[in-house]
């Protein structure tokens, strides 16, 4: 997809997998736990071909509610935005075609070391962000797991995400006791490694916030017009460049699921970080089906670049009921095709 | 990009890597041994981002002509077909997005076999091909080397390929030494692996040749409409899929630098084959400037996708003119960022 100034719009997907995910009730990111291991690569291969091909199946939360890679996929045959996934830990074979910047899934946090390697992966991040030759960049992520090592890494770092989870009921305290587990084994207070953020990452991150917050860095160096597409995780990744020194402006693009969670309260969250948030309102309540009711009653909320690519609409002056048109008949696509096979 | 009937068109681009390339004199696929190494990583870059980041140069033949992938790249641009790289043996780090089908280069065909795994790539391309939901698949290659290997694997089955190549000057006697030592050191009589196509690619073939034709033969088992792009080294996987039983119709989109090739006889190849061919002239005789100067002196030809690419401008209603200003746009550029950088 081309900007109005010809250069090129790209939609970068991290994906990758830690080991926080199979804690039991963090994360919806999949209806079960050997289900949700596959959810990155699931998504990104939705996001590429409109169907899973090595993938076990279209991720859906333990209820049923499916993906937000669906509403980015949904936004993607509308655009056409170009897309590339970034692995950075996978830990599955995938048919989505990726760049490998990493190649282990995260540990646990309440081990030692989540993640040994997170200089490497900032710094091979950083490089690859520097060189990508697009005008406007979308970072999105899909961990499941992830806003866990989120809130981790913003305790490591003494910044207060509050956390926003992809389950209707936000297990909050469930989280912030692993959080100071991980924080305890690790041997760090809150707060102790202010301005310290591949310390942070390797203590208690994932390999995917490594990678974003280097491709991020990247992209901004060399005056790519960035965006990072998300909820909690990408509060993070600001909150790592803020503790690396980057002071440029940085734009969150997310849902109005995230920013309305009552749990949470991101827009103050972004304030702190000097993050400018652009929401942006698909419009759900004027659609009726499966995929709008899960999502209007809490669940999933955002992910997989599902807030990036409604602002992206926007911006191609694509409207949202042709967007949730369109995700009705991509849903519709997926499940006559699960039914059928 | 989407068809006429909403499907997904896109282009596959195998690229890969085999030994024989280094034998002197046979390819222009690289301005040197070692750049051709990184020629088809540096394809899928272009192909992908417009530009290399990983490989170190966009690839010239010895004499400076430019990869056809700028060509492809030029149509992608005005026409935003959706892109795969499919590796299957590159040898060499990308930045590129690539699926992983292979991941060993291919040996000099010289040596008694050339791809120990070749029915393995195979069957690994077949699946994939088999499961990709697309309406509208052209398979592309970007292999230095490949014509010979090509050569080889159609003498070896019996089929006269007529081969063409990427020098003004068709190297055909050198090719054809190399191709009688190669099915020598194999122990093969030519045509004694008739119907054979594994043992084929095996003894004589290369990585990309295995997988172009397991991923046609899934493409057209699934009924996806295919379409191989490229001269010589589609020929010869038409024949890999003639060979395996494969009686469905086959279209080959090429160039008329291919056709016109004074020293091939590929009409009358494709005849022998069964195969509809689908010429595409890019006109290039009404512009002026380098690329189109090398490639009416009969440089490059074919390869990356280009005449798949060219046909694509037809399908969606681009001018060649328009093709022709965008592929001097983008040979600016990147030159443009060659001095500079």
């Amino acid at each position: 997809m081309e900007t109005e100034r010809g250069g090129i719009a790209m939609m970068g997907l991290v994906v990758g997998t830690t080991e926080t995910a199979t804690i039991e009730g963090l994360s919806a990111a999949g209806a079960d736990p050997e289900a949700m291991w596959h959810t990155p690569a699931a998504d990104a291969e939705l996001l590429a071909y409109g169907d899973v091909l090595e993938a076990p199946a279209v991720p859906v939360s333990p209820s049923g509610c499916p993906t937000p890679a669906l509403i980015t996929r949904a936004v993607r045959e509308l655009t056409g935005f170009d897309l590339v996934a970034i692995d950075a830990g996978l830990g599955v074979e995938t048919a989505a075609p990726t760049v490998a910047l990493g190649s282990e899934p995260g540990r646990d946090i309440r081990k030692p070391t989540a993640v040994p390697e997170a200089a490497s992966l900032w710094e091979r991040g950083r490089r690859y962000g520097r060189r990508l030759p697009v005008e406007q960049l979308t970072l999105a992520e899909s961990v499941p797991g992830g806003t866990t090592t989120a809130l981790a890494v913003g305790d490591a770092l003494g910044i207060d995400l509050s956390v926003s989870s992809s389950l209707p009921e936000n297990p909050v305290d469930r989280k912030r006791r692993v959080v100071t587990a991980a924080l305890a084994t690790s041997g760090y207070s809150p707060g102790e490694l202010e301005g310290r953020p591949r310390e942070a990452l390797a203590a208690v991150g994932d390999p995917v916030l490594a990678v974003l917050a280097g491709v991020a860095a990247g992209a901004l160096e060399s005056g790519t017009a960035l965006l990072l597409a998300g909820g909690t995780q990408q509060l993070a990744v600001a909150g790592l460049l803020r503790a690396d020194g980057i002071d440029r402006p940085i734009s969150v693009a997310t849902t109005p699921f995230v920013v309305d969670d009552p749990s949470a309260d991101v827009r103050e969250a972004a304030e702190r970080l000097g993050v400018d948030l652009v929401v942006t309102d698909p419009g759900f309540e004027e659609a009726s089906g499966p995929v709008f009711e899960r999502y209007l009653a809490g669940e999933a909320k955002e992910g997989a670049g599902m807030g990036g690519a409604l602002a992206a609409a926007t911006r191609e002056n694509v409207s949202m009921s042709s967007v949730r048109d369109r995700i009705t008949t991509l849903y519709e696509r997926l499940n006559g095709a699960t039914t059928h096979a």
